[in-house]
């Protein structure tokens, strides 16, 4: 008999069918076994007369009829009949999958990721991320934007210098992408509008709950600016239509983990950097460390800064100093020292980096030389510079940074699949 | 005054206002000059009683009144009163833009890809990738795919062995990913259906038209299968899906290259791959070399065959030696010197290769044994085989040879925005 997908049990009520899926509990009550099946468009409690030989994580088919029953979650249960196993555990399962709460420490969570992912709660940030990902792809395009994939091996470690992946590429060496900052903004003279969606690496050593060495960065460019804020401005629009998606798609999941999507304002605070520093000083009497733009505890203050001060779980740190920011940022008009760079924080952590860029050629040669930035390697994203290239800006957004925040994940690495640290490179 | 888009045209029929694009060419005739304008959003004709200061490729804002025009390209045109130079040409263009046909050496087109791309005929290639990748996207999501993000660092260089690029990572060495095959496997067992669009790395060092060492592999992998037909069946859904969306959507680009999406058939023809060595010799009298699987022109020859026996541009090649496959192929049952491993030819050319799984613990180990495939850096991969692991396989579709074989390209190069190959690492 064919294969009948959960979602059409509604369509079937009444009649024998066949499915297929993985068991995600197994519980004896009375004279019946529960077993609840999960398949990739549902799960659905099947209910045994006879106990089957089946545990949970087994891989089965059950053959039942389908009958309304309102007690039930989505309003039907399959009376079953025959439970065939197509593939079961050789090992017990190294935790219980059917426990509601799976609490593993980070590091058995990710040892063990090719089972852990199984669980519900662990499903659902994929599910999310999924979600995140669709949505992102939608609303680029309803925006105008082009998708481009651009190369992640690179002839040179330009872009600042620090932190590349060097490969050996044949008799030559070269470089893992840090972002797809050149090539973005190359696509500007091209499509006006890019995006994309890809993996960028960074050989930072550090070991944080934020950060890791390979991520999935969603990025835009966009030509014909006025000023940055026409770049804040397409991100708030993209966010706001973004966590309407998955506010709507993604229901289920957010309810698993009793989390809401964020409002996003129609406009987002906009404080500087140098303004933040000050209110985080006087109103929380914490001093942001002078070397750095800005630390995570200055993040998180400036983000409940946001949620006191204008019930905003966003808000935009601009004007990031020119010795901090790399060379293709533009510097400001009214104070060189200044630049046209922000970030987004999302409830307390920087999600997105964005600037207008240098668009003049010889603004941006002479930048990299007050900066003492080498043009060796980048003479052809240099020299795109000499063709009319309109004036421009864009952001890189970490994806699973949103999804951290989102869910309020301690750390980043549950929300990437198979995290890379340095120390981990496995699973 | 506030930019108008070239799209909006038509609302604004009669009005003054203001555009900004990138000027695609200039021509005088008569008393009057033409300005053809490019956006984001389209392409409009401006007309100028005065000749404007202005060249082809300068980005530009011109500002005028929308005339209806019946003999024009949208039925409107620009009554263009002046215009505004954003960011002009410093040096010549390399060659002429606004010429129809650019007939470039592919050197010179690829060593000036940051300008080439900006030619129309280019521009249109890079318009249709961009609708494959949402037609995949949203297909796949249709069909119950999850989509999938996976490292492209890894500890080992599994999977066979060689032509896999080496990292320096930390103190240690990692290698670039060649496809997400052990990742989309392990991920069968969570959603049963994924998906992935990411970057592939593959350290061959042949200097082909149809070969790229830095590529997007569309991945797919899908669990709960009878046997390879299943795949070859979802793949025959996906292609159909996908190639209706380029139709629809990618009309005007095809039509600057004049070229036409194929009708796939309800059924692929599917020929094994001892049956199509025959045939070929046979009916073309081309002997396809026995240590191969099938060379470059056993594929053109069997894609000719394709269609003058089945009028089809499609046809699958299937079971490929046991001897040629990676050790997580399933050997045939009636014929263990063969595996449930199969290519999908579209007009002669590979763009696919898919298989059948081993799913069960046992006979992977055995199998990887008769191969001589070592465990080492695979056991979170292998592990996850003692834990129910359902039927499945997959496939990997190169995205760049689809556009390649849709507009008849003769290097694939020419369907990538920045080619990576042994001796082009720029742009």
């Amino acid at each position: 008999m064919k294969r009948t997908l959960i979602k059409d049990l509604k369509e079937n009520s009444g009649k024998e069918v066949t499915l297929q899926g993985r068991v995600q509990n197994v519980r004896a009550l009375g004279n019946v076994t529960f077993v609840v099946l999960q398949d990739y468009t549902g799960v659905i409690q099947c209910v045994f007369e006879t106990a089957p030989e089946s545990k949970t994580g087994d891989a089965v088919e059950v053959k039942g009829s389908v009958k309304e029953e309102p007690r039930a979650k989505g309003g039907f249960e399959i009376q079953a009949k025959e439970l065939k196993i197509l593939a079961d555990n050789k090992e017990e399962l190294p935790f219980d999958l059917a426990n509601p709460k799976l609490q593993l420490q980070l590091n058995t969570l990710l040892d063990w990721r090719t089972i852990s992912l199984r669980h519900p709660k662990n499903q659902a940030i994929f599910k999310l991320y999924d979600i995140l990902l669709k949505a992102y792809e939608t609303v680029m395009r309803e925006e105008g934007f082009t998708e481009i994939k651009t190369p992640k091996i690179l002839e040179a470690a330009s872009e600042g210098g620090a932190n590349f992946f060097k490969i050996n590429y044949f008799d030559k060496d070269a470089y893992l992408a840090q972002s797809p900052q050149f090539y973005k903004q190359i696509m500007v003279g091209v499509f006006e509008r890019v995006f994309e969606i890809g993996s960028t690496f960074r050989a930072e050593p550090h070991f944080t709950t934020r950060h890791v060495n390979e991520y999935i960065s969603l990025d835009g460019e966009m030509g014909f600016i006025e000023s940055f804020r026409d770049i804040s401005a397409m991100i708030t629009t993209v966010l706001s239509k973004i966590f309407k998606i998955i506010e709507t798609e993604g229901a289920p999941y957010l309810e698993m983990w009793k989390c809401k999507v964020p409002d996003v304002p129609k406009e987002i605070p906009h404080v500087k950097l140098s303004e933040i520093k000050k209110i985080v000083k006087e109103k929380y009497g914490y001093e942001i460390p002078e070397t750095t733009d800005i630390d995570p505890e200055g993040e998180r203050l400036a983000g409940q800064y946001a949620k006191e001060e204008f019930n905003s779980d966003f808000i935009f740190i601009t004007h990031y100093p020119w010795s901090e920011k790399p060379f293709y940022t533009m510097p400001s008009k009214d104070n060189p020292d200044e630049t046209e760079g922000f970030d987004l924080l999302f409830r307390g952590m920087e999600i997105i980096t964005g600037s207008q860029r240098i668009n003049e050629y010889e603004q941006l040669i002479e930048n990299m030389k007050k900066k003492g930035v080498k043009e060796a390697g980048m003479e052809a994203y240099l020299n795109v510079f000499k063709y009319a290239m309109p004036p421009h800006g864009g952001w890189g957004l970490g994806s699973e940074r949103v999804i951290q925040q989102l869910l309020g994940l301690t750390s980043i690495k549950e929300a990437i699949l198979f995290p890379r640290d340095v120390k981990r490179l496995r699973p």
